[in-house]
Parts: C-alpha cells; sequence; structure tokens
C-alpha cells in the first residue's frame, strides 16, 4: 500500500486532489524521484536542489522547507524504498495564465523498494521521437510524460525494455527512463545538459566520481554515429541506478564489464555510507556477473 | 461558478480526483475545449471525432458515448459558454508502463462566455521553444501544455498576448492559444498537420468554408521568412473564434481587414444557424470596424 502526503501532513490511499489542480489541466507542475534506505534519502540534498531549482525556473513559489519536511517524514515512515514528489502550480482561473496568486500543490508518495529493478539490464530502441532541447521542460523533470510513456509502450511492444531519444538536432539525449553515459576507452561521456537532458542525481554522482575508478568524465554531444562506434552504453536514474543497456540489438556494456562493474560496486558503497545498507545486502545483484 | 462533471454526473464545484490519477502524475491525458450557444456545442460532432481520434493514438479505451454524455449535460446545464473535456489514463501501478487495467477518468467543467475574447487582436510574440512536430503529442491537445503556459507568461513579460511557435525545421506552427491562418492575397494559408498543429475546430471549418469567401484554403508549410510577405495573420480557436494577429510589432491583418471581416461575420452566422443565436447578439465585436 502507498503512502501519500498532502497539504502538510499524511493521508490515508485515497487521497484526493482539486479536480481544477493545474497538474492535472496543464501539466503545470514538476516532480522529483529518490531512493530511500533505512530511512535516509541517498543524496536527498541533491534531490531538493534539483526541484527547487525547476520550480524557480517554472515561477512556482514553495519555500524548501516544505519540500524537506515532506522528504523527511516519507522517508522515516517509509523506510526503505522511493519517494516520489510532485509539486504543481494549484488550482487557478481559466485559461493558460499564471494565477495572480498561486497555491502550490505538493504532493508525497512512497513505494516499496524493488532491488529487482537495481542494475538490471535495458535493451533499448531507438524512439522516431525527437528530445525537443529548445524547450527548457527538457531540462526538467517536468509533469508532461507522454512522449514517454507513448514511445516506451511501442518499444515494449517491439520487444525492448527502453527507449533512446536523439534530440533535434540527432543528438543523442536520455532514455525514457533514465540519463544515458557511453563508455569509450577510459573516457565515460555523457549529453550535456543543452542537448535536452535531466540533471539526473546519479548522473551528477557518477561524473563527480568517475575519476576514482580510473574514468574521464565528460558532458559531450553524442552523435548517433558515435553511438554505433563505442565500447558499451550504460543507463543511470535514482532507482534503477546503474542499468547496462544494449542499443537495437547490438550488445554494449557488456563489452566493458569491468568498467561498469567498478562503478556499479562504486555506488553500492556509496548509498552503504551514506544510508547505512549496501543495496547488494537488500537484495540487489550485480549481473554482469 | 463552476459546473463540474466527473464520473459521469454533476459535482460540486470542489470535485476532487485521485491523487495517482496519470493525468495529473504523468499528463498522461488530452483534453478539448469547445463553445456552446444556447445549450448546443458549436460543430460538436467534430469536437467529440477529435477527442475520440486523440483517445485512439494514446490507447485510452474509452467509449465515445461517455463523451457525448458529459458534452450534452454540460451543454444543457451551460447553455452557453465554454465546455472543456478532460480525459485520463486514471490511476495505474508506479512507473510509465500502461496500466494492464486502465480505467479512464472523463472530467467536464463549462464556465460562462466570454464575448470579448471573441474576435478580438492578439500581439505575438515569436517564442525560441519550437513545437517538436516529431512527437504524436504536437497534434493532440495533449495534457502538457507547459511549454504553452511558460512561452505565453514571459510573451506578456514583454508586452505581447500570444506566442508563436516554429517548429524544429523553423516553420511556423501555431501559437500557445490558436491555430495560424496567412492571408496572402487570396490564398489562405495553414500550416499542415505534419508541421506540428492540432487539427483545431475552426482551423476545419475555415479549410471547408474559405471558398464561399472567394479564399483558396490551402495546407502548406509557412517558413518564418514568408510570414514576413504575406498581407495578413490570424489566429483560430474555439473561443476566441477568429483573432486578427500582429506579429513582433508588425500590422498584420489589418493589411487585409475586408478578407478577414468576411470569415469573421461568415462565421458567426454558422454560429447562429447552428446554435440559434450569432455571437454578435451576445456582445462579441468585429473589431475590424
Amino acid at each position: 500500500m502507498q503512502t501519500v502526503w498532502l497539504d502538510g501532513d499524511f493521508r490515508d490511499a485515497a487521497a484526493a486532489v482539486d479536480a481544477g489542480d493545474r497538474g492535472l489541466l496543464l501539466g503545470d507542475g514538476v516532480f522529483d524521484t529518490a531512493l530511500v534506505v533505512g530511512g535516509t534519502v541517498f543524496l536527498g540534498e541533491k534531490h531538493v536542489d534539483r526541484l527547487v531549482a525547476a520550480l524557480a525556473v517554472l515561477q512556482i513559489p514553495l519555500d524548501r522547507s516544505a519540500i524537506e519536511t515532506a522528504m523527511t517524514a516519507l522517508a522515516e515512515r517509509q523506510q526503505t524504498g522511493s519517494i516520489r514528489l510532485t509539486v504543481t502550480r494549484g488550482t487557478g482561473p481559466r485559461g493558460l495564465g499564471l494565477p495572480p496568486e498561486p497555491k502550490p500543490m505538493l504532493l508525497g508518495t512512497s513505494a516499496p523498494l524493488a532491488p529487482a529493478l537495481m542494475f538490471s539490464p535495458l535493451r533499448c530502441a531507438v524512439s522516431t521521437v525527437r528530445r525537443n532541447e529548445t524547450s527548457p521542460l527538457s531540462r526538467l523533470k517536468a509533469l508532461g510524460y507522454l512522449d514517454a510513456v507513448l514511445a516506451l509502450q511501442k518499444a515494449k511492444e517491439e520487444g525492448a525494455d527502453d527507449v533512446l531519444f536523439l534530440n533535434a538536432r540527432g543528438m543523442a539525449a536520455c532514455s525514457a527512463l533514465a540519463n544515458l553515459f557511453v563508455v569509450d576507452g577510459f573516457e565515460l561521456l555523457t549529453p550535456p545538459l543543452k542537448d535536452g537532458v535531466l540533471p539526473g542525481i546519479i548522473r551528477g554522482w557518477i561524473i563527480d566520481n568517475a575519476e576514482n575508478f580510473g574514468l574521464r568524465p565528460l558532458e559531450q554531444s553524442i552523435s548517433s554515429k558515435k553511438l554505433d562506434a563505442v565500447d558499451g552504453l550504460f543507463l543511470t536514474n535514482s532507482l534503477r541506478l546503474i542499468s547496462p543497456a544494449t542499443l537495437s540489438g547490438k550488445a554494449a556494456a557488456a563489452d566493458r564489464p569491468e568498467t561498469v562493474r567498478r562503478l556499479m560496486e562504486g555506488l553500492c558503497e556509496a548509498i552503504g555510507s551514506a544510508c547505512g545498507t549496501d543495496p547488494r545486502d537488500l537484495g540487489a545483484r550485480l549481473l554482469l556477473d
């Protein structure tokens, strides 16, 4: 059963939001998904920072403390699992114009851990839909996820698990579920934010820590041609952590398993150090064995 | 006060939807906005057709009759004003995957007429955000309207009323509020759907009826260079009807007022004929006088 936080307190699972909420009517809001282990959100401050920065872009006025309070309360109650915080602009008059006195809505939910998803490989198709890097939303976890929903469904019907988006200029951006990294010798490339990429929290951890594993992280545009020539691919998000990826059948991260494995082990150790329990002790398996 | 229709019946204005609705959490749904006059929705069947077609694209299973019932009930109660129907995929398990047994949510609202908006001119800025014509959503009234919300707000801060989007290839697509037409001699050009355009109901009426006013309607890509060279611009939607437009200060439809005026009069007569009352008798003014 899901835990729900709404309007500053816990609700029963049948919690409801105003039918006039602009999050529902216009996708006017943003969200965040985080991993909680033993009551501690992994890199919780970075999740809050990113959500606060997104709200500033959207001009949605909500105090950082409201976000921190919700995250802490959900983390304490859930202990180990995932937390989703959703912030909308709340209700407003008809039309697209911003309400003169916005009353933002903060909805938090948590769910049990799915350790089988952690580090599990993903077979990716390439979408015909492009990521729109001209939109500021391409760099936010905005509510409008329907492009990803539809492209992922199509990919699943074709036997894939996830779907890679190129941007309008034909550069690799991200998948429906995660950020993209490519392994190229000792270089670890990931698309820069300007290519239409969410500043993923695990993406950030890898950029900050790759050198500890003998790798050189580079934020650099990746052409679709380059994707064919690299040693391997992997995808990152806060719940799946690091997923070795194959692209349209081509073996990928498997070509450099030791590189990806070192990163996976390092991430497990960092979570263990921050949260008191290593994901491997919760059932996560590094499937490159 | 707003009238709200939810789960097949009228609710009070404080109606609420499940906090787990995918429309709220993922923008997973679509909507429609229609004009109702004297209890009759203008081109109601075309509105229902378009919504049914959009639901098919999204694989959201909802009977046409549920949409018709809601629209009829709201039209009868509102009599004259606007109706918005919102359909989402309903609730579902965590994540992007489609729920195995979807229970779509249909929300309807109505609001009084705003006759001052009808035919009122719009000063347009051009957005730096592009319309993503590679996405099927660019041709649907999907819930994710945040690009339009943000671009419109920016335009308003710069003294404009609306904002024009070019697509990724640099062709004119539409505004935040409406479809685009350009007057070029006796030709009436509007971007084709493949350029990332919603099949607007008033857009369709103009394409179907322009020849009655001595105009030749053409669905044709419009470069931003072409926009500078035409005789005039106007924008269409179901509530504002036909709005003469200026682009970044350049006078536009005013250069060919008689052409646009004939279309406005024809549309008023069509509404009068279908719904029993001409919008001019409800306070709409053709501001080209």
